[in-house]
């Protein structure tokens, strides 16, 4: 059985966006903020897992969103980790309210980095034991997201990554890919449209000074998105969205 | 005699720049959190002053830094308003460690505005009587930034504001022109250098889809800051440095 971790957390203002409520890249900050908290506890943190030379990467989220918490709202950060094999390992994130009513829910898809050779590591077994994840052959596929279509008009515009984009494990925080994706989108779709479900993958690292296009299209109910690094796909990304209130 | 503030703060990763410190964009956030927070425990927060049609407004902030704090490091957040007039108020805010050492000290000018008239509005008596400021007829003025020169060669780089820079206020949240501020500078003079004093003066105010361009001269030991929107200037700011270990 997995080693269940949880935390409580006060939304603090700077954590939401102008809605009031707790924003996309914050809703992922403190999703990361739990299984960080938990690796610590367990002394598998990121120190530990530096001085071995590895690092944990994250291939894919899948976020499934009921209601987002507002400002000074209390939540509960639940994490665990759900399955391993060698090479890569489900997470599974949850955000409560005090009533124990699910708020949002995040599946993940993580590898194991070999920080040196820039190449997969084996995910060492004191880890798998100590976060008690079910050790299976196969780790179950997460959705594709949906794709982006060529013919079709999209939005675009260009972000360089900022010296503010890089947090202490000295890559982009993996929540700026939701500045970049939703900024993209317009105040007047973000002002009228709720986040009901968003999947990223990442493909392709991005540094600092690289400048990345994010592009998306507009659909019923779904927005598709790419995040393009010169000719490369950073990653891939839909969402769907119901009209505000 | 002023009331007199304080909250603790577990420094989160995701507030942290590469070199695992409290990075500038987030000690300003804790700042305005806990002002936010007293406001709020006075009965007299931004929920508050919006339905008398009220809100606060930075003009200039000067940041004195002994020391960021860590990662995971506890810290007490303490703030007071020093002084008011009818129309100004200063007020302080301390970072301590848990010891009781200051790390980083910040004087601020606040002013308040009639949301809808969009001109100052006279701080309402009860405000004072609330956060216990000492009435005066003057403000003493805080220290200008260094002016930027026009002859000197100079750094500069284009931002346009996002989504995501925008807070439940409406308005850029005031950390991001930190962003702007370091992120001119380049990796390497910010992976060489650690800030010991920023003064950043706020003209006018800059909204979603803007393209601001901050512009930087790098001295010896200063630099000099100037944020541009078109012909406007929206902020001038200076910094001190000392050579990071």
């Amino acid at each position: 059985m997995a080693n269940i971790y949880e935390m409580t957390h006060d939304v603090l203002y700077y954590e939401a966006d102008e809605t009031g409520k707790l924003s996309l890249p914050y809703i992922l900050n403190l999703a990361i903020l739990s299984s960080t908290m938990q690796s610590v506890a367990y002394g598998i943190g990121p120190d530990e897992t530096h001085t071995r030379g590895l690092g944990w990467i994250v291939l894919q989220h899948v976020m499934d969103i009921k209601r987002r918490p507002n400002i000074d709202e209390t939540v509960i950060l639940q994490t665990y980790a759900r399955e391993v094999n060698p090479y890569f390992a489900t997470r599974i994130y949850k955000i409560f309210d005090t009533d124990r009513n699910e708020l949002v829910s995040i599946e993940s898809l993580y590898a194991m980095l070999d920080m040196e050779k820039r190449k997969m590591a084996r995910i060492p077994a004191e880890y798998v034991a100590l976060y008690g994840a079910d050790v299976v052959k196969k780790i179950p596929r997460l959705p594709e997201p949906t794709k982006i279509s060529a013919d079709e008009s999209a939005l675009s515009l260009d972000y360089r990554v900022r010296y503010t984009d890089i947090d202490s494990n000295k890559h982009v925080n993996n929540s700026k890919y939701f500045d970049w994706l939703q900024d993209v989108l317009g105040e007047t779709f973000l002002q009228t449209h709720e986040p009901v479900q968003v999947n990223i993958k990442f493909e392709q690292e991005v540094r600092m000074g690289d400048v990345i296009s994010s592009t998306a299209t507009i659909g019923d109910a779904q927005t598709v998105h790419r995040i393009m690094n010169g000719d490369i796909v950073a990653a891939e990304a839909s969402a769907t969205w119901t009209v505000a209130d």
